[in-house]
């Protein structure tokens, strides 16, 4: 962890030295899985099996607004968003390294209870801060990078795959962080009284690390589930995991799955603050949940034989349609083509992304 | 890769599957280290032998100034100084994560122009990009994570274990990097005239791989050297290198070395250009090149029977010194507490770091 470029003069304590001894407070220096921690050039990894790497930007007003996160919330958000890209592949998280970029304002209260924030999710997943690089920056910068190891037994589970018949599943509700940040963004953080379950899923998502690793082991004897997190909600990435869209469908479009899918959304399966708030907004809530981000659950498809025993393992699963033979993607009977129109989550900006 | 957030409003080729189409020009999907590459939630590396992981933040106007460093620049630089970090631990470059937070004014031929400066040095040392992140950012902001491997034979070399009577050496010229941002802050690309050695130095530091890979081989089956990058200068890197400042001395003081170290650089040792740019400015050059900053050559220790088979090997190598049991670190019999007050490298801004 360098500190070599930090805000500017502050008291005694806001030094390397005391940076680094609040670092030391919140993150311990070792780990079963490191042959070398914090304070090299590197750290070193034992890696005896294969590793899942991922990595994440957690930008001030691209992905999360000062205005109404804790210093708790933003340390603990900016890991999660990337523990939820292993949670995507069925890896447990063993570590990660933190860059951090620290604006003119924050002082050592501010940084001792972000670095809580994501202590308290580190710890409960047992992941090592590993390394690191702190410097000054206009606005909060934040850039994570995260790997696990694959769940034992079983496999890391990725996109593609899927088959015509196979059930499409998620592991929690959709929609619920897209009227979190809405409400949150209309009236800070006294919405948390009102929406209390989106304002949690915007700030505080819980990475589904325990059923990515239930699915990578169902997929130990089976052929395995297609899987990956939703991170822009199921109308962007729905394409991505039946193999529609991505770099390898951009540069070599014959490659492109054909795959379709027939959406079932009921109302029914719909979190109660996303259907008060569609109907307070004058919204379709299927809609809202179809074009949901941030969700942080995961979307995968299966045989229709596996369902049953994953039912049974992940209490929060739910069957949302079938992977169709071409078609395109139908949901309750209207193609997502229509919706495309629509954005999709998008972090306070136009989108340029869809072409 | 995502591009979920991308800059606004642009031609049709500035859209996801235009960026991932330039992405993949510049850089291959696959790789012999890697079972899965990019387009999935993480990538998956094979891992069968310990990794090295260093990352490193590589900010506008805290690290670089766009006013000088071309696109190409920019994107070689943010990759250099993270595999310097591999450098550091005589580790062989493997693969890379890149987050990049794109400002407004970014457009496909700037995108196109960054890609291919980073690719450059990605290509000639065989890494991989593995993955990452796209994002809309104020200014430019860019994260690297990168790993290697163990050199073949020989383990990864670490800070500490220097003893008394070892001998200092670096594998480059000091304080030339220095001398090339003071004139490109000065006279901007229009420096690259009269300071092509020390420009080149700050624009495009060579990382000192084959360096750091000879010194872990011949470490092998000899007591290995101490080794790391210089990136913030002798006078702050030493007293890392020698186990006197860093974490673990910050939050248990006993575990300090004690170590000292005797330097003796002679006006003769420098490069010309720091020798002429100390002359204009009325400065010593021995304390120029000592303050240095963003060196990226290797500093480190060995048994005085190491030195000639590692002078014979590695052409650059240059002895500075001895370690010596306390006394503190002296260079031209001026102790370095000395110079304390004089600023090392600080990427134009206030340092306080320096409690």
């Amino acid at each position: 962890m360098n500190a070599r470029a930090l805000p500017e003069k502050r008291p005694a304590e806001w030094s390397e030295d005391g940076i680094l001894a609040c670092l030391s407070r919140h993150f311990p220096l070792t780990h079963p899985s490191l042959l070398l921690g914090r304070g090299d050039d590197c750290a070193v990894l034992k890696a005896g099996r294969p590793l899942a790497v991922s990595t994440d930007l957690f930008l001030e007003d691209t992905h999360f607004r000062g205005a109404y996160f804790t210093p708790e919330d933003m340390g603990y958000k900016a890991l999660a968003v990337n523990v939820s890209d292993l949670a995507g592949c069925g890896a447990r998280p063993q570590g990660f390294t933190l860059c951090l970029g620290l604006p003119a304002w924050a002082d050592m209260a501010w940084l001792d209870a972000f670095f809580g924030g994501m202590a308290q999710l580190a710890d409960s997943r047992n992941m090592v801060l590993a390394g690191g690089d702190l410097s000054r920056c206009d606005k909060l910068t934040v850039s994570v990078t995260v790997w696990g190891e694959p769940s034992d037994p079983g496999d890391f589970l990725v996109r593609g795959g899927s088959m015509p018949g196979d059930i499409l599943f998620v592991t929690g509700p959709l929609g619920l962080a897209r009227v979190g940040l809405s409400v949150l963004e209309s009236h800070g953080r006294k919405a948390l009284e009102s929406w209390p379950a989106a304002c949690a899923a915007h700030l505080r998502p819980r990475p589904h690390v325990d059923e990515g690793l239930m699915l990578a082991r169902a997929g130990f004897n089976a052929r395995p589930p297609a899987l990956m997190d939703i991170s822009d909600g199921i109308m962007r990435d729905l394409p991505r995991l039946l193999g529609l869209t991505g770099e390898l469908s951009a540069t070599c479009p014959e490659k492109r799955s054909g795959l379709g899918a027939q959406i079932v959304l009921a109302r029914g399966q719909l979190h109660p603050e996303v259907l008060r708030h569609a109907e307070q907004k004058g919204k379709n809530p299927v809609h809202e949940a179809l074009l949901g981000g941030e969700d942080y659950c995961l979307l995968g498809s299966c045989a229709p034989d596996m369902l049953p025993p994953l039912h049974a393992a992940i209490p929060g699963l739910t069957s949302i349609g079938v992977v169709t033979d071409g078609g395109g993607i139908v949901c309750n009977h209207e193609p997502l083509d229509s919706l495309a129109s629509m954005r999709g989550f998008d972090h306070f900006e136009p989108h340029a992304g869809e072409s």
